[in-house]
């Protein structure tokens, strides 16, 4: 058997290292000249990738396609922006390239994440958090009266993949009426799927507007300021997808005037907001950094996600979290 | 048929009044000489109360002794400390009274209000909302890595009632394991039920330990040094039930000394805490002013879960809700 070359570039700590390393032997780790901090950031092309067989990383696109040698691609992401062109897939398609990614990893932390961002505005808790208000109290009746409860609620979910799979499952218990927005429905997904025709109807009648939509060329503003004008007074909408899907000019008008209740993001364009941006001084937007998907030893269950899928890939089974 | 009086001092808005006018006739609702603004405030005895066959209210437990005429008393919250002595239920028994509670209206709100907290614990909200690190920043890597999920974590529940049952069936797809401390198990619970002998075990093992005690003088400090003492180190704390059953100084030196991680609690003992609580500065302690089971439209759920209990009471049908 050959002795497979693996570029990773995944910032990994000295024991998942370690782990990885193991798990492939006989075959072989390689690493970057220098470790990427982060899996978002431009880390240019490295002379290493040329040489690999596998790929388990973050490369520039164009890199990937000058490596003759590369057979599989496993991006350590469950976003794939970058990769998700017209060329790109037709590249990887006329040289045989496998391209997976984790969304295996991260459906479930994304998940929670966007399941927290529901419950915490239906409990009001960035107002009830710093309030000392006394029982009975005008601010305390005020603020048991706008609290709510998920219960019967419309929910529209804009891309639907790992994460939106899981969250279903984790909606389910609160007997709300789920509708999914997909490019391309499988007819697997559980919940109705609408086209993009029944979309506005869709937008009126929700509560709760998800999303999960991937960065990519049809996805840019995604979210227009007609998008959000279609969507019923009073609704939340939450992005934990790719901040470029959203016209943020759009989203600040809807959220100052009081159209939209509020705003969730995990994801903003850029990344962070530059100090002074009207978003951040917008009391009804409410902004994590782009955490959604983390979670304690991530480099572990990404190194795990891994293994499965060499050891798939060693037999010629099919890959989990397959996009190309 | 003689026509009831019905004892109301519920804080009702207009509408919900006429609607709960409208349900009982040609049975009349009396009110109190003044409104009460708080459920939780003591109210002190009314005279209408002395002439009412029913109440729906919060009235003084002496006052509903000595109500000679009262049959039935529907406690419009879901807490009943104060009726919740050897001495009122004996007297309650004695006559013949029917006490129900309102739990049925409040379990929905206190179930999302504290898988709300689980959850903005696990995805780090409280940290991630204000900061505005970047991407591949070290305070960026630092959040991602103390986020967490709460696949597969357990999770141990003191008092399991409507509110229990409720938090419960929302966690099912979270594959955690469950298990629940209460008084006296019927059987019916679907999780494991625990016994006090076996809670020092259980509280060893919990990542997340939740609060839904109510106040009575058995619970009093249930959660004393020694129980918090018990708990896995890293473990959550949440209340949602009475802060009388918590011994605040051993819970604060618990949180301060960093044996738990964290405490969320939307009860205290007094509410709210003084001024200068030490508490209050406690970083990793989170406190909501008891608006767990508020919610929009909160007077309408009321009378809704009156009237049908009223239907109920007059057919002779088992009310919903009894508690004695």
């Amino acid at each position: 058997m050959k002795t497979l070359k693996i570029f990773s570039d995944i910032p990994a700590d000295d024991a998942s290292l370690k782990r990885l390393r193991d798990g492939v032997a006989p075959h072989r780790i390689i690493l970057p000249a220098k470790p990427v901090a982060s899996v978002l950031a431009p880390s240019g092309p490295d002379p290493a990738l040329a040489d690999a067989d596998v790929a388990f990383a973050q490369p520039e696109a164009e890199a990937v396609l000058s490596a003759s040698r590369l057979r599989w691609l496993q991006i350590s992401s469950a976003g794939y922006t970058r990769y998700d062109t017209a060329e790109f897939r037709k590249a990887a398609a006329a040289r045989g390239l496998i391209v997976t990614n984790c969304s295996g990893v991260y459906a479930e932390p994304c998940a929670e994440h966007v399941f927290a961002f529901m419950l915490a505005h239906a409990r009001r808790l960035s107002e009830a958090l710093p309030t000392r208000c006394a029982s009975g109290s005008a601010a305390w009746l005020h603020l048991r009266s706008v609290s709510t409860t998920l219960r019967n609620q419309n929910v529209v979910i804009l891309g639907y993949g790992a994460i939106a799979a899981r969250l279903v499952e984790m909606l389910r218990p609160f007997g709300m009426k789920l509708v999914a927005f997909r490019r391309k429905p499988r007819g697997d997904e559980g919940i109705e799927i609408i086209s993009e025709k029944r979309l506005p109807d869709a937008l009126a009648k929700a509560d709760h507007v998800v999303n999960l939509l991937p960065g990519n060329p049809e996805s840019v503003r995604f979210f227009s300021a007609a998008r959000f004008a279609a969507m019923k007074p009073g609704a939340v909408f939450y992005n934990i997808g790719r901040g470029s899907t959203v016209d943020q000019d759009a989203l600040l008008a809807a959220l100052r005037s009081g159209h939209l209740d509020a705003a969730w993001l995990d994801v903003t364009d850029p990344e962070p907001l530059p100090p002074g941006h009207p978003l951040l001084s917008t009391p009804n937007c409410f902004i994590t950094p782009h955490t959604g998907g983390g979670h304690g030893n991530e480099a572990q269950t990404l190194v795990r996600h891994f293994l499965d899928n060499f050891r798939r890939f060693l037999e010629g089974s099919p890959l989990r979290d397959r996009i190309m």
